[in-house]
């Protein structure tokens, strides 16, 4: 939402956004069959057709259900079905039972998009809608962007687990080579002090990017660009996974329960190593950026290199002081910071209050972005996090030294 | 096969129940949705789309591919993919995986299933076909009408984990009340002896049901007829699942871990027992046939009736001396036999001879045939067999009595 | 008991069987610690102070508590701590949790010990002793004799968890050679045809062996010696433990999930093979028998040999009717017989009902006895049983073949 | 470590300081068996002769034998068997295998701590000790006194497992109730501000309450005392336990798989809430200091009491700024903060730099002490941890608020 902007302009604004997130899941889908988007590997992951009702259930239970005159009800069984985590609306399907639901077929799941579409186009066109159901609608919006990552990510999860190696777009580019990846990083000489870090003004964010507050940051130096491949395989070569003494005691026990020997999707072949990709097997490309990097993995590395990951403030205060150029990249690079509260913190009223706040424990903060984060969706005080053993998201490793 | 025939005629009658039976498979999923034929909901249970492939691929591995012509390899992936358990084969795909193919998608399996007929109807058109390659083809129909009463038991417990209970024919009868469940049970009087059980002659049948030997029987008494639901339902008032002195210690363990407080598929609700049934939810008839017990319910539930389980040699001793009608019934009966070799069991030899041997530990046996067996499968001589805490299959009860 | 003596001279007999009994359990710990005798490696094995404390609560629950007069209690919590599996007397400690009992130390169990015989001494003191208190006296001895044999495989079995490879008795012998096992194994040749197996007459039995019944048996043969550690050898080095076709699936599956490479108890070091024992680590004796293998070791090996494993009735008919001198062994043998009860098996009244019928499933016979098996204690019809995965056990091999 | 001493006098006082704290572990067993010091009722607590031994086998391993002519060694084995964590070192006993050690006896880890006394003593008379060294004696008394308070803590669970409920000593005092608790809360107010925390100046402690640097903190208010027995059970009264929306999503995760109702060691009984403590089971006392608390509970009980947990800044702001009378209390608190490196955090060199550094990961911060603590060892930077879900150890809650 644009302050600057006279409420009918806004308005449309809106609805305008309204229509180009939704279109982009069903584009995510395109090429896609009915049997792949049925598809769940793991209970962290779910299948494509439940994020796409499930975005759409948001909309239905937070908004139209709540209107006076609320939208016909589309399938009253689908509370429970596409409710992922939400207590104070109601009993949930469980999670690791997703991808045994044949039924709604994908055809019906897309009638339901359309019909709450539809109704949302009729509100969306009241010219007199209060501000919260605005701000439920930007929250609903971004919501579905964050599940349009979570397609992505789940998606190539589902597929790695097929011998035959699916493709999401078997015509997809090869993995890119940012022109940084060539050359040596170079470290940014951050000077820290009494800063301030989370989310102000007008414009959206969640709750937990907020209270902006004061932090206090000793001089620092970050790493001007995330790490390749090819770094990561030198920390390989030289026995990193074989090396107990480089990791947290957690993570060598992750190393060992998972018989890690190399960062997620990485096969060894008779040819070499093989990335599987959204795109297909193909030839790991040193240049290319390191990805689906657990915090266990990055923090050993950064051990091993002799430097250490930055804090989520470090980070944020580099990306506003610094040039943010490298900044946002392919990978969201994992802080050493714990997801907790800001000073401050209140959780939104209501049951959208347990959007973020429930989750405040046992994860770290990730910064950025990535290849899969939608187009505008990216923000400079974004706080995502994922438990420190977690490798389907695109994670990679951006390092920080103490001056 | 029928020894009396000529070789001519006996090609014919092989080449048309070829069809007959592949087509039956089909016919299974008719109304089925792509999406539905992937599910699968536990590892013991397997999407039909895979039972669909594999019974194919039992076809192309034995036969096509053995011939001196073998035919063009539809896909060589599929070796791996749809292998079940043969090592003798070959690497596999991992059994709880077998829901994470949506590739290759239905319709490519139904254009496998085409291929393999297309070739086989060739070899069986050739009339100098040897022996011993139309007993692989007996062997593949026998194998393929196992895995069509598997794809009635394993699609109804993966549509029971969908809380919208879907139903394979939603206009399929109710439960059916066979005449004989309206009286009480009449116990047969056998006089045992020196008997003989096992096949013997030129039809087919697996080896585990060879060779045919002699077993000293005591006198004893078998029931009429298989326990309804109503006559369960007593058990249960009387605290049959709250009295462990009732119990095996392992069906014991298997009440408390899995909480049972009814067969599967029983469900209580406020307007009394529903049943989910291949039709839907319907309402339990106390007078129908119970299913889906497990052997420790069968046990305990004859030991809270003064009665036992018959053995398998007890079984078939009755149902070939005394009037068989209701033997094979809706469900398969739990014996108390454990399933091992028959004295001078040989497995068949190559691959194939893992049909059977190599399960011989850890399962009791069942005998008869339920109403998901196809027809013409059913034999006085048939080793039915599951581990003692199955309930998905459709496996009931039949008392017996020393006298 | 034998019919033979007059009631004065039998009751003589158990007064003083029973003293000698009581006193081979406290000669099985002679040497060891209270810290020795509290180990409890797994829940399948107990800690030989509970196997004291129990074995006493079993004469304490099922004879004293009963009589007119009842002895004083000694601790009424005991009731509790001490009961196996007998949910007809009432609640039990949980297994797994044995070994947390530091409490009652050691010390009061074996005055709980010396309170139950002096209890015991009076009341088997009184000339007027009902027949049926004589038969749970004697039910008692057999079952601390069982127990005396479980103390020695669990003390080995909790030893074997210690680095420090304890000895129960470090001046033991070292694995003895008997003579028949430098010479090949020398078939039976048995004739079959219908015999009776089962126990009979008025010597003690546990009521699994009875009644006595028919059984028809084909001819076969039976090897003459149980195998020895280099025969056993012999099929590793050919190997055994890598080839899944000569497994059950079972078995197979246990073997990739224990990482099974060799029989428990064998570790290979730099100057070869060798196996924890009773009496520390000893370099392995090709010649001497080979023990603690699973069933499913038994079933690959007799595979690989192309011979298989003997039926119980083949066992006990041998036994009975051909030189039984190496039937009895070091080591109990596999059968391929499941254990179920036997035709017309009822399990006593009461709760010592609960002895072994409840234990009628998932289980394999084996027949014999071993070197930690009390004297006197074995018997031509007695069945023992253990899950086919089971090695703690002294278990070893007698091959069968068809004739 | 006081830096005023000359260097003779100081060492005179480590000298003295080790007797005493050595002494002191010793004071903790007294009244105990061995079978009480073998126990392990979990993997997360040891038995206490593993603590016995683990704590001299650090000053063997880590001083002794570092010298130029270090001590013979006791047992080599030892080195394997006692090594907790230190990779660095070599080999580790598995630590849920530690009560499976009955050798050696309690009785030769006694032996082996006089082995290492001994030469401590040669060692600290030496009146030319290098200050490393005396830093490392120093470290290894401060570990050993983390030891003393865990022998405490799970000697308490180890007895908790015991359905007899023993009592450390029976003679025990009952529940204290300090004067404080008598009287509602007293919020204290702190300005916060920009605040120093972390260890500074020459006396003794853990790396990783090092380096002393600057945070910025909000204005707050802490309670003056942690919270009662009775204050929680207004909590559970209110339905704490039953309502998901108070929880985290982990901690209610939590309670549905552990069944929590209360906290840890209380007992719901015919005669109301009965408290297993050191002294054996106790009615609850409602004005006495809660404590077993989870972080989940704690963090559970203060969204109920619209409050929050402090954050360790916070706690040690508030503890050097204002009056530490009620900081220091029965139980360690609950912060609100992951326990991550401070910033320029470097762990010790070698081997003891395992110490801290490998655990920062997936666990909380505690600050205070508790009623175990030993008496010198509670320090206003001491940063304590453990995993969320943790209860075993005398944890309880100090509230905080936003002011």
């Amino acid at each position: 939402m644009n302050a600057q902007l006279p409420a009918q302009a806004m308005q449309e604004s809106i609805a305008s956004r309204y229509r180009a997130v939704r279109q982009y899941s069903l584009e995510l889908i395109a090429g896609l069959s009915a049997e792949d988007c049925q598809l769940q590997s793991m209970s962290d992951a779910s299948p494509l057709k439940w994020h796409l009702a499930h975005t759409s259930w948001f909309f239905e239970t937070f908004i139209l259900n709540t209107r006076p005159n609320p939208a016909p009800v589309f399938d009253p069984a689908f509370a429970v079905l596409f409710n992922s985590y939400y207590v104070g609306i109601g009993p949930r399907h469980a999670r690791p039972q997703r991808g045994l639901l044949s039924r709604p077929a994908l055809s019906e799941v897309l009638a339901y998009r359309q019909h709450v579409d539809r109704h949302m186009a009729q509100l969306l066109a009241d010219s007199a809608l209060p501000p919260d159901i605005i701000a439920l609608v930007e929250l609903g919006l971004n919501h579905e962007q964050q599940h349009q990552e979570l397609m992505l990510t789940d998606l190539k999860h589902h597929f790695s687990c097929n011998p035959l190696a699916p493709a999401w777009r078997a015509d997809g580019p090869d993995q890119t080579i940012p022109e940084h990846n060539r050359h040596p990083t170079q470290p940014l000489e951050l000077n820290g002090g009494l800063v301030e870090i989370g989310h102000t003004g007008s414009s959206f964010s969640y709750d937990n990017a907020q209270p902006r507050h004061r932090v206090w940051l000793k001089p620092y130096r970050l790493a001007s660009r995330n790490l390749t491949n090819g770094e990561y395989l030198d920390f390989m070569l030289d026995g990193g996974y074989q090396s107990p003494e480089l990791w947290l005691s957690d993570g060598w026990d992750a190393v060992c329960a998972g018989q890690w020997r190399a960062p997620l999707y990485w096969q060894h072949t008779d040819t070499g190593w093989q990335l599987f990709t959204l795109h297909g097997l193909r030839p790991l490309q040193p240049l290319a950026t390191l990805s689906h990097i657990s915090f266990y993995e990055a923090d050993a590395f950064a051990r091993w290199a002799g430097a250490r990951l930055p804090t989520e403030a470090e980070w944020e205060h580099a990306a506003t002081s610094a040039p943010a150029d490298g900044l946002f990249d392919e990978v969201w690079q994992w802080c050493n910071s714990a997801y907790l509260p800001y000073p401050g913190f209140r959780p939104a009223s209501g049951a959208v209050g347990e959007y973020n706040g429930k989750f405040m424990i046992n994860q770290m903060v990730l910064r950025g972005g990535s290849l899969a984060t939608p187009s505008g969706h990216s923000r400079l005080t974004y706080r995502n996090f994922f438990p420190a053993g977690a490798r389907w998201q695109f994670s990679g490793i951006r390092l920080a030294w103490d001056t």
